[in-house]
């Protein structure tokens, strides 16, 4: 549960520890000590790191919370820090989730230590940059550890955004070409996970933010330039997930005028239909009365015409025509060609 | 009506009293003494609440209105501070709007006066706290009382915001499924409890942040600390609320859109039917009419025909037949296997 | 036109002058003058002004201009303040605009003159109790005596805001029971009337801010507990117009879903009607077909049968009942209990 | 092209100059010197003012440069300010488009140079003012030129504004009358305008708040205190600006709930027809139906009974007022009384 | 790939260099040097750069990765800017994206190295300008080179930005044409493209805020007035877009209320066909019924009348134009005669 990675800039040690006496001797020898929680909910653990570490209860108490908000504390000179990892887009993907990852870590002058529920990919590529000592991690402090684990937390944003990015672009297609129902639920569902997302990240620019200005004097210069490039990256960030979010907002909009105009076509055909049929359909049931025309030349007449019938069809025919004529005038008749026109520019 | 509380580090004394003469040996003999008062608009207690402490009239106007906004005024070295405490999840439920229950007190060097019109969870939780001692708070002072209180105030937000939460989740399943009219006003419901919930929390945030920056010196470190971790508190639910609001921004949407997509499946079916029916019904109607075919060979000679009725039948079957390929091609029948994909993903 | 209120505060006296000369002994022999100009645009009224006071072009300019903005302005140690005085619900309620009454008023060390084109309540209120001795006005001096008028001005608010929540109330019922098209002119008003309130209340606030933050060193400690009292007014009125301006903004979406669904009510009629009578009408055209049966036994051999006539009836009654089924099956009869379920929300 | 305006308290003197050599014996003799000068473009005009003064080729880029933003800027001691005058209402009206008509000067400390390419009513009125002795320019310097130039050109927006707020009362009475697709037209148009006034109002305000923060010190207290009358008037117009767009914002939404609401009330009627139409439809079908009655006492003995075709009749009549029965329990009928009560309402 | 441009007032010199050996002469003799990169991203490239400047590893990686957002950053006195051209028109034209091309250079006290992906016309109009020794740049050093750079740069948005413009006029006039729904995509496209200037624009502007800010020491008077000039043309540009986007989702509301407006007059044909022919239908249909006249004279006398049929017509058509007068007092017929009044408009 508590692993010890230790390094100076030509060795590196790791171990896993079970007990508060192993950690002072390392502690003793090496200019750096990382130390990982995993779990630290369990009570063993617990008790072990309180009894290493004398942490404040207020942050303990953050420590042991999943789903806090970001955010940078001060007690004393050490920092207490917590940020989000964000899965891979793979996990969103199968689950349909934004799944945030809580880490929390105190950074003193020598030592981090870090805390977390799950696996997180970030503190591994980490642990592997310092062992296999890729990287210029080793060269530094421990204030130079706080700032690579946040940059590849921060890090974990990007694909993931690039994947929303894409989802919105493939509904916009999706949008033009046919506005189904699932559509919208995907479009909502996309706006939410920008919403998560963009809720994780806002706090972490606070914490950078306020780890730049409040605390570079106890920083490296290296360490500082470091912690720009971060925030400069979450500022990337919450540029990308506002952008998206308006483009999300927009294809809402898109969706619904989609929508309207394929209401207008389905109502066109059937105003077309109804106006081309009523008048013919008129004509043949007025020569279906049954008025005697043995009684009176006036009653129906036509019936007994010789042409009547073939004149009767055509003025049927006439009527429907001159009605298709002036739906033509009115502009009603140009739907299929503007379609064809759409699908051109969809390609 | 008036209970005192008085307590140090090991003893706790707590007293209803009914007279200003009792007031005055309990401060002389502790070092903390809680007032809480209740029902402030009753003239005795009124009488004897002013007779014990010479309250500026304004904060005892602010004290005898109810639905005030939070706010924090400093009468001298006395602040005097309104926050709302928030209803149990069930009374929301049961009421349909969220009930915010005002809470006045001053804070003055070693003594914390409270008012109250209605029961309060967080006072009588605090109370217990102290005849108890559980916790912390018998250890330190007024100061410290004072963020307790502060604290367990704002800790009734939470769970009536998860609720809140959870109900808007029902709201987008419910939605997919089935846009009912009852849902809108459910959806309008929950955005004017958000609504509320942001009016009551926002002035809370603004509290903390003056008790935090302007009155830090006169307070112990550790109470500095708890503040701090108020004001983190507020700013999460202040967070929790806007994303809440643009969710249910979102839902509103969403119906509109389902509904929009809804009505044009009814249309498309209105139009099949129309389009369907209308041929067949008019050639019947044609050959319902009563042209004498005994007076010319061109009245409606079909009639006479061997096989007039079968073909007649089997034109009207074939041009419906053709009109729905046509709608086939058109794309408008294919609504009902998406309706049955739309379910599978709601599952 | 003037009326001239002096006061001490064992004394007050109260008169209407017409000419300069009158003046001078009253502020020789009182320490705080009120001068109440009404009607300033007349001109007998303004020459005298103009005499008495050395007002600068500029702001007589102002006094004389109705609607202008809320302002404070510092002409050497007089301060010159404009506000505006709501006029009462009832006036609301007949005329359906808000009316903003227009109070401009100059404070110096030892007098406050102001200028008032209509009667206004404010200043009714506070001329009657500097008269009668209510309140504390007397006790204090021209500073005191402004922030109790500012106070009285942004009582006004209250109520009619008041007013129109409840209007918005009363909306939002009729919307969910019956979506009328008067409703959307009511709900354009209240915004309207919202807004109007909103460019009122938002510059009086900076006003109180000025008074607060540049001017305090001249007046009282009492005096500027009153102004803070006042600007926490301010700060709660537009709390509350912004409230109910988002409310109002969410009603005009709920009604706009409430329309959508009504017409998708009313189509799903309209669509039922169609399909329930489309195939019965086709059959019983189909019989009235004059096919002659003499000539061949394929020519509607049915209507010799000798059940013809019942088994076609039973025909048409069994398709438009599989159609019936059809539509439940499709979920669009549950209509009916849906709406009673509404209406037992809404009560 | 160049217009020379030179005054002091008790002369003025307007020349139109041709050379350069003429300029200098009236800088060299007057307190104050107005150089106007048109169509600046023009190659002679150029020449001739960047021999008379040293313009920085910016400045110079930015006067001979139309449709820029309102700016100031300062080299050395000269301020350099463009400003824009707007069209009168009666151009708007005839044009559509809201015409802004750029103006730059420099001020200096003796002397004010303005650039214009059009006609602009606010220079002649002041021009004017200095030649009759009109108002108070005379008694002051250049700087209270200046402030006076800025002043009368903003005062050319109010009533172009009030314009465009009646223009939106009117549309809103159409909308309520009768939502015809102009409207659309005309309330995007009213909101182009109100765009274009607040990208030309925003920068002066701008322009103002620099001359009154940075450069007060220069400037004599008359001239500040007009500045900040300027300033005032600046905010005013940016508030009845906000509030007409919030209004206009509110009429497209209005617009578009009379839009569905007229349609609900024309899908009705339709739905009303057919619902009332299609029983009594099908009846009449039904017994025009041949079947031979000859044959079978089942086939349509109703068409040999005595009273079939009054019982027909009845029944037809009897179907259709139930279902206008039932159309009027579920409440689609009150639909005339309601829009007599809209008419009253708008009256 | 680099090429190397010194110069001093009088002469200019520039060369394609492949060696690091070949540079030092240059920096050695010439005050201003311009070194331009391009494809940073090829390893000959990498290799010469790193060896001849000690660039950091941010900044390289920052130099090597596209899409990067606008910033500016020192490391100690140089300072390392990116910004981005707009490509032209035309290329927005044929690929329905804004192109943005990135530029990122190092200004140091005397010498500026540019890096670039793609040919960039503003650096190729600079290079123009120094060889031909047209404007000003090479009468001062680096810093004026870098703020031509800057300017010529922001100068690529303008044509784009009005290119836009007219766009949105264009689909402005199409919607209330004929609100098609190719017009949904467009206008979705153009707020796209708004988006994507606008991301690009926004940090540019603190790009050059921070350079007048922070760094206005270091450079001189005349550079100083061309960075302001840049910075309120990055300004305009923010207004201009933040315009256009307003216009474009102002269009979006035209458009779905042009399509309502449509249906509107869809569903109005379609009703006032139903209404006209629904009831002369009915009428032919009974007089179709075989009720046997010769059994009662209640059975269908009519149609035994000498006029009957006569008669029955009449009828017919006097119900149809009573529905149409009825109609016409709705209202509904007004169709035609508002359509050709906003074609008028339009024009």
């Amino acid at each position: 549960m508590i692993t010890v990675t230790a390094y100076d800039t030509d060795r590196a040690y790791c171990q896993t520890i079970l007990d508060f006496s192993e950690l002072e001797p390392i502690f003793a020898s090496w200019p750096t000590v990382w130390v990982q929680v995993r779990e630290p909910e369990k009570p063993e653990v617990l008790k072990l790191i309180t009894e290493a570490f004398s942490i404040h209860h207020l942050a303990l108490e953050d420590v042991l919370t999943k789903h806090q908000r970001a955010k940078i504390e001060q007690y004393g000179d050490i920092f207490f820090i917590i940020v989000h990892e964000l899965a891979s887009i793979d996990e969103l993907a199968s689950k349909g989730e934004l799944n945030t990852k809580q880490l929390c870590f105190f950074l003193a002058k020598n030592y981090v230590v870090s805390f977390q529920f799950e696996e997180l990919t970030s503190l591994n590529n980490i642990s592997e940059k310092i062992i296999n000592n890729n990287g210029t991690i080793r060269t530094h402090g421990a204030d130079y550890l706080a700032s690579a684990i946040l940059d590849t937390v921060i890090d974990t944003y990007f694909p993931v955004l690039e994947g929303l990015g894409e989802k919105l672009e493939d509904l916009e297609d999706a949008i033009l070409e046919n506005p189904s129902r699932q559509i919208i639920a995907e479009i909502h569902m996309t706006k939410r996970q920008l919403l998560t997302a963009r809720r994780t990240v806002w706090p972490m620019r606070e914490v950078l933010n306020t780890l730049l200005r409040d605390a570079s004097h106890n920083f490296s210069n290296e360490v500082r330039l470091h912690l720009r490039d971060c925030y400069d990256h979450t500022v990337e960030l919450i540029d990308l997930i506002e952008t998206y979010r308006e483009l999300g907002a927009d294809l809402m909009d898109v969706y619904l005028s989609s929508i309207s105009n394929r209401m207008n076509e389905v109502m066109k055909v059937l105003t077309i239909i109804a106006t081309v049929f009523a008048p013919p359909t008129l004509i043949a049931a007025i020569y279906g009365m049954n008025f005697n025309s043995a009684i009176s030349p006036y009653n129906m007449p036509e019936t007994n015409w010789y042409y009547g019938y073939p004149i009767c069809l055509a003025v049927m025919f006439l009527t429907s025509c001159s009605v298709l004529a002036f739906l033509r005038w009115k502009g009603w008749l140009g739907v299929t060609p503007q379609r064809s026109g759409d699908r051109q520019r969809s390609n």
